[in-house]
């Protein structure tokens, strides 16, 4: 682009068209936002940054960027049992950044705030010298006090996880080159289950009165069901062969159980891992049948011994696994 | 430091006693936090980032940046007449930061937090090739439906800015050497002005009922005055004799006609400037006596004529001057 982009005229074209459905965001054009829930519900609030080569790679599409920004934003207030209702984005751009970028970033946003009924609230832009990122904050709203924790899971609670776990993770190893698969289909389906996250939004909200306790699943299975471990003081006796894995998984880690181990490790899975009492079982059929979602058992919640590790994972003859890695911590870390 | 901060450890040290007094906060610990406005308020949400070099000179102290971090944001919500609450923080942070750097950056969010009486609800902390950056979104409540708009003003209403206006742009240029000054006080005054902004916390919610109209003044009073003119449909006509200057930048002023309206350009003064009727006088003064903060008079609210600036400023004579500049834009602006 020839010319440099004005902050104003960028908000005008390529912004305040994601705030039109948004009475409180006064077309972007105040210098604050008002948010209401409905009667009933309380605020929810979540922020997650994700800044280019770190969180996605250099290589990623403009609208793949702004939907990866979103989504793993909606996968938090998703983990909590809450409705996604706005959003606001603070936005460093590289100053090589031109009017197609924008134009194909806005659209990215656009078509996800339709897929996940939320709009823009308000925002920030600024030029950066450094790599592109996006901040940005998720509103939501749950029913008062029902907002799911990560604190209340119970001793013999039942460990639950929605959809598959490890596709992202082989879909990144593909794309970095590191492994390679013989079906093209398989591939391109682990692929896509990395660039595009698909957080549990309509599963979500019916563990509401389900489950006791809850997270999403961004850091990695067992480092995010170490969190709820830790922070309900039990611990998480694991399975695995239980774990939920796509048929495009399953067959790159057959014979591979290091491999297969990894995948309770990788990160960016962006499903949700919960703890429910066994009164909860006939519920949760139903609610995976209504809402087309894998909900899996994958072990139980049981007392935690002092210095054993918060989450323990056994083969098929109940010998417990040694996990090499927690989770992957995506701080600093790079794609 | 000899080894890099581990995330999870970061939170814990820096962060954590940061969102103490946060019920909605869970101590930092879960996926997303739980905001509730006072019964009969509404939530009012802000979003802004700044950037090493841009917003914040490079040698900045690190506790220094917090503040301003916070205060610009503070600013933003001062300005619509509400009282703040709480704020998110994503903060990106070099690769080279330190524990000392990270125990004055976490200082001089404490300091803040007592003296607004806020609390750190959530975030999230990234490595960055670039340069840091911290993004904040901030939340206040606001009587139901009393939110002060830019686009409420009327005609015949008066212009009123609090505080003075040009301390921080002449503080800057004094910083970057640009200027000097014969005072040492004058010139530590100016300084302080640009290193810490003091947004109008206090002044601005007891405008509510009195101001049509008003906004933070953040890129320059012509600039963020005429924002209110644009979204009202009408021109302010002012005086630059009645412009509220310190004396210190009076007396840096004096015999220079250009500097002095360059002050109504310059940005970072974090005043508010906000339009009441004619009957609201005596309420202002009132005001800005329990205050302690001066309001004054600096214009009038007229009808708009196409093609006409939206603002205008007359010498002592009535003749119009002209001005070179509206007013900083804060995009990829160099501080």
């Amino acid at each position: 682009m020839a010319q440099p982009v004005d902050e104003f005229d960028l908000i005008a074209r390529f912004f305040e068209p994601l705030a039109r459905d948004m009475p409180g965001a006064f077309g972007l054009r105040d210098d604050a936002a008002v948010l209401r829930p409905d009667a009933g519900y309380e605020l929810v609030v979540s922020a997650d940054a994700i800044v280019a080569g770190i969180h996605f790679l250099d290589t990623s599409r403009p609208d793949e960027i702004a939907r990866r920004g979103l989504r793993v934003n909606l996968s938090d207030i998703a983990g909590k049992g809450a409705v996604p209702l706005a959003y606001t984005l603070t936005l460093q751009l590289p100053s090589e950044t031109d009017e197609e970028w924008l134009s194909s970033f806005s659209g990215g946003l656009a078509q996800d705030q339709r897929e996940f009924g939320i709009g823009l609230l308000g925002g920030d832009t600024t030029l950066t010298p450094g790599p592109l990122s996006l901040s940005i904050n998720i509103f939501g709203q749950a029913f008062e006090n029902k907002l799911i924790k990560r604190s209340s899971s119970r001793e013999n609670d039942d460990v639950y996880v929605t959809g598959t776990i490890g596709d992202a993770f082989l879909g990144l190893a593909i794309e970095k080159g590191e492994i390679d698969l013989s079906s093209s289909h398989d591939r391109a389906e682990l692929v896509d289950r990395y660039r595009i996250p698909q957080p549990r939004v309509f599963v979500g909200p019916k563990l509401v009165g389900h489950a006791n306790a809850s997270a999403d699943v961004s850091d990695g299975l067992v480092a995010d069901l170490g969190h709820i471990c830790e922070a309900s003081g039990l611990r998480a006796d694991l399975s695995l062969s239980s774990i939920p894995l796509s048929s495009a998984a399953r067959s790159t880690v057959t014979d591979n159980q290091p491999l297969h181990l990894s995948l309770l490790a990788g990160g960016d899975d962006y499903e949700i891992v919960f703890t429910a009492p066994k009164t909860a079982h006939d519920a949760l059929v139903a609610i995976s049948r209504e809402s087309g979602v894998l909900i899996t058992r994958i072990g139980r919640m049981v007392e935690h011994k002092i210095g054993a590790p918060r989450v323990i994972v056994r083969d098929i003859a109940g010998d417990q696994l040694a996990l090499i890695n927690g989770g992957y911590k995506h701080f600093g870390r790079s794609v």
